[in-house]
């Protein structure tokens, strides 16, 4: 089967790999007809050290459910499935608290050991736990809104229940990527009453505008944060999702949080000690977050998909089929693309 | 009026200064009867560079109140009160939130401007906010308990609360300090399952087990993460009270919260950059905290002292009068006392 491997920073491959196929008993194996390249991708785009077979890429994929394994029993053959960027078991004590990217026999798709999304096909670990099957009325225009279950709005909605959105409450969010724009539509559909977005791309902070930011800060750093000062108040946000995961991206979270206020941080650390550890507690602010258990917001984000009251699947602006995919990365890391979804 | 004063690490005297006076019509003064040394009084005397005129010390009293400005209204001569370290107006949004400590017209006892409580008298700004009137039965055998209320007692209460001990929680207590031990006192008291304290000195790991510790862990760094998530079914405490402020201890914190776990910061962090920003983000552990609005916190514990059902007074183990002030900070700073208690 024909699958994505990544051998180096900016050497991303279309390659021949042996067919996914059952291994567990839990596993289901699926046929990928929605993927898409992620942010968290282009780390290793930008940093990757060579490796000896590479590592196979993509963990957001919409699939048809082709084999399941003969302990499988909440998906069967021929269902459309959501496929969440982490596999879980479901009935382990984290995934029973809705921590399913915690989850003990757990981990992440884009790996060697498990394969990656953006590929004709993939196995499914735990694949109870793991797939939600789609309704019927899922239909083929809600495609790219149904996909962003699958990490980016579940993970902008991480931040936001992070960060403790709720209604009347000013949100500032930082960066705007898709997952920076997945944050504002999930604090607009948590009721927030102002939501600042942070970013300097006039078309996605256009976007952020459509999708309910009331405003718009393209400074950064300490000028940043004090414009966001004097847009809430004077005294910063309430809640602040943290959607890039550099240093200063996220002392600038923090320094925007107001005292007592929270931080939800879903971009991807790149750095290991975290800015700000002094003025946040000063400020009595609150930091959490980390890998979205996407898994278990599906049940309350999918029906504002497809009723329409939202509509994550704009963040994608460009779709590829898998020899597109090179590409794709390419436009991406230029910001030439917002978000590229792959049709293999 | 005689009053402590820090000069630079290690030099601290007694010395004659200006009478303490209301300034502000919001002011009250009182006669000091009962303050303290902190454990974070050690740091400057670790670490102070040498100043003109040095730096009025103390932040914990009780006293009674001599004059009360013409605004002050709750309080009035005559009263014993206890004084938090923070001063605020009470009335503030944040105040309003019960975060004084982040009052917008607040501030810390303990420096040139306010002065200091390891002295014959304090001046109180915002009164109203600051002071909380004990009652009658509050009698001479609870005064060490009840100085507890200004600082330690209510600093641990806020580590408990920040990192959401409540019945059936595993908890775990870095530190074995006055606010470690209070640490121990205060999860006791919201229905901890299991409290497991970190520390190495004996006499006060026994008392932590007198206040309600299951499991004492004197191990450090990986040692200690270890042994801790041995004695927590492998996953690590649910809610972790960092109680020290180092770099080690807070990595230590971060590293023994299960997954989805919580730590509750009140050490005084003494680096700008917070260790383990990955780890807690891998982890999705949520960290809060900072300076504690022990006022807030008064009409909860107040009762369980009265009533003798927590004994934070223990903590004390040397009084001093003020001329034995100096050498209470070499006791404290050499480990040869856990908290010295100062009657002026």
């Amino acid at each position: 089967m024909r699958a994505t491997v990544m051998h180096s920073a900016g050497d991303v491959r279309i390659e021949d790999l042996a067919d996914a196929k059952l291994v567990d008993s839990t596993d289901a194996l699926i046929h990928v007809t929605r993927a898409c390249i992620c942010g968290s991708d282009l780390w290793p785009y930008k940093n990757m050290e060579p490796t000896d077979g590479g590592r196979p890429m993509g963990h957001e994929a919409i699939g048809v459910v082709e084999e399941i394994g003969a302990e499988v029993n909440t998906v069967k053959c021929g269902d459309l499935v959501v496929m969440p960027f982490a596999f879980s078991d479901g009935t382990c004590l984290f995934c029973e608290d809705g921590l399913q990217t915690e989850c003990i026999h757990g981990g992440f798709f884009g790996s060697s050991e498990v394969g990656g999304a953006q590929a004709e096909a993939l196995r499914i670990p735990q694949a109870d736990g793991t797939l939600y099957a789609l309704p019927a009325e899922a239909d083929e225009a809600l495609m790219p809104a149904l996909l962003t279950l699958s990490d980016v709005l579940g993970t902008g909605h991480h931040a936001a229940v992070v960060a403790g959105v709720e209604p009347g409450k000013k949100v500032a969010v930082v960066g705007d990527g898709a997952v920076g724009l997945c944050g504002v539509i999930a604090a607009k559909r948590l009721g927030a009453e102002q939501i600042v977005i942070l970013g300097r791309h006039p078309e996605r902070t256009d976007l952020a505008r459509e999708f309910g930011a009331t405003d718009v800060v393209s400074e950064r750093g300490e000028e940043a944060v004090e414009r966001v000062r004097e847009l809430t108040d004077g005294f910063g946000a309430d809640s602040v999702l943290e959607c890039v995961g550099l240093d200063q991206s996220t002392r600038t979270a923090i320094e925007i949080a107001r005292p007592g206020g929270a931080v939800g941080r879903v971009g991807v650390p790149q750095g290991e000690p975290m800015p700000g550890g002094q003025t946040s507690f000063y400020g009595n602010v609150t930091i959490g977050g980390g890998p979205a258990p996407v898994r278990a917001y599906i049940d309350e984000l999918l029906p504002d998909i497809l009723d329409g009251t939202i509509e994550p699947g704009r963040v994608f602006d460009r779709t590829v089929d898998l020899d597109g995919v090179p590409d794709g990365y390419r436009a991406m890391d230029e910001r030439e693309a917002l978000k590229v979804m792959v049709q293999p």
